[in-house]
């Protein structure tokens, strides 16, 4: 017997057909439904075979499911709890896959009916494309994935969701939902925001030199441009809802910027080689890690 | 026969152990000799078997050779020349590898020997690791290898030059010095000095976040850590020799940046939105372009 009798995914974009994928391999759900506002999202997702069924509306996805997974922007998480809260049942887990947490919990939570267990979670995993024909079933393996249940959330609920993502190939933990959002202010959405940055910069030059930085991008540009190929509407989302710790985290990146601007211009060769010294060590950290 | 007689590496780090590999597995020299200061380095070259001999003096390798590269920091240069002009053979090549060339014309230039002749290069190519050891014979194949031959270069010493790095792999282009450090300065020193700051701005964070900076790297940070991860002289060296065009480009990136924290602060999501959706076309130019 499957784990969940019914899994509707809210969005079948690259995260939510992984999971359809990955579901349907592992046989973790007796049925796969999806819903998604386009109908050409909707023909691919069923000409993937990944879905049983999708949906225009997320509460016809919803209704009668035991595990309902928001994997859209989370622009659009408050408006669609609201649609699917009706449809519900007692019981059900409701959780997401966004990169946000704090303003997820304040678009979803008011909008939770009784006895459905609201637990939001964020695999770290991604691609820069998008669409349902870009998902693959490996997209968790090795991956963490980060769950904030709220305090007093139903612990067997929590077990479930977790079991569902560990089978899914994830490593999870659970985390409160402000220090989710410092720290992927700092490790996932600084680090896209300077890189669309430095692209739309490279897009802004004269022509002369702009064909020229695509030709010669091997030289660390192209690192940059393929993060900078990341959905917009969902980094849209990200920023807006983060306002506050990627502002912070942005305060002290240019304060640090500032610093090695003006070691540039007063050739202070030693406070370049000490810092580039150090942020070799972080690598290594990273690469001991297992992560890199 | 070869088509040359010696191949004199300065310097026999990443670059040069690279270029040792590849001549001696094309059959570019009858002769590959390299220098290093440190008697670690040199016998880790002899030990690897990709060099006939190496010398701790410059000198001592650059005589006899017919081509001389200079595969060490831009900042070395100067001395180095001055060193070497004294055994410097007529007709022999005197060419390097650095990412700056401007620095290199005026550092070289004047020490260059009547009859010897100077074309500046530099492959696109490298990793974030250092010493003979990392190097490999496959690391300039379908990169770019750009040429600053300054006016009235000998012709036939060009074509000999080039010939080399097609030999190599690499795909070369002939360009100005000022253009080639305006293009780098966009699409490899700005990148670089970036990801050392973000890397940096993390490795200064509470220790509370700091760890998990680490563990959660893989949102985005990890690409910026790569990078980050390069050689601390060689780095210090371009930025203090690239100044003028560094610090060009970075004001209009720091330009660019604080015009994307204003729209975070104000909630002006259609100014993200269209910035991240024009980022995602460069992208497509670059795959298209063959270099993804």
């Amino acid at each position: 017997m499957a784990p969940f009798r019914r899994l509707a995914l809210i969005g079948i974009g690259l995260i939510g057909s992984s999971l359809a994928r990955v579901a349907r391999r592992a046989g973790l759900a007796d049925e796969i439904v999806c819903s998604s506002r386009r109908e050409e999202t909707r023909e691919k997702a069923l000409a993937l075979g990944i879905v049983d069924h999708a949906f225009a509306s997320a509460a016809d996805a919803a209704r009668g499911a035991d595990l309902v997974l928001f994997c859209t922007p989370v622009g659009t998480y408050a408006d669609l709890s609201a649609e699917i809260a009706p449809v519900l049942e007692p019981g059900a887990i409701l959780s997401d896959v966004g990169s946000v947490k704090q303003a997820v919990v304040r678009d979803i939570g008011p909008n939770v009916p009784d006895g459905v267990h609201f637990i939001p979670g964020h695999p770290i995993a991604g691609t820069e494309h998008s669409g349902p024909e870009s998902g693959f079933a490996e997209l968790f393996q090795g991956r963490w994935c980060i769950l904030t249940p709220p305090p007093g959330a139903d612990a067997d609920a929590i077990a479930r969701l977790r079991a569902f993502w560990e089978a899914a190939g994830s490593e999870v933990v659970e985390m409160d939902p402000a220090h989710h959002d410092k720290v992927l202010a700092i490790t996932s959405h600084l680090p896209h925001l300077i890189a669309y940055t430095i692209v739309g910069t490279a897009t802004d030059l004269e022509e002369s030199l702009r064909s020229e930085v695509i030709k010669y991008s091997a030289g660390g540009f192209r690192d940059f441009t393929r993060i900078a190929a990341s959905d917009p509407v969902m980094w849209r989302d990200i920023f807006l809802d983060n306002r506050e710790a990627v502002l912070e985290m942005l305060g002290r990146f240019s304060e640090d910027l500032a610093y090695l601007q003006r070691a540039i211009r007063w050739g202070e060769g030693d406070k370049l080689h000490e810092l580039f010294t150090r942020t070799r060590a972080i690598r290594r950290g990273i690469i001991e890690a297992r992560q890199a």
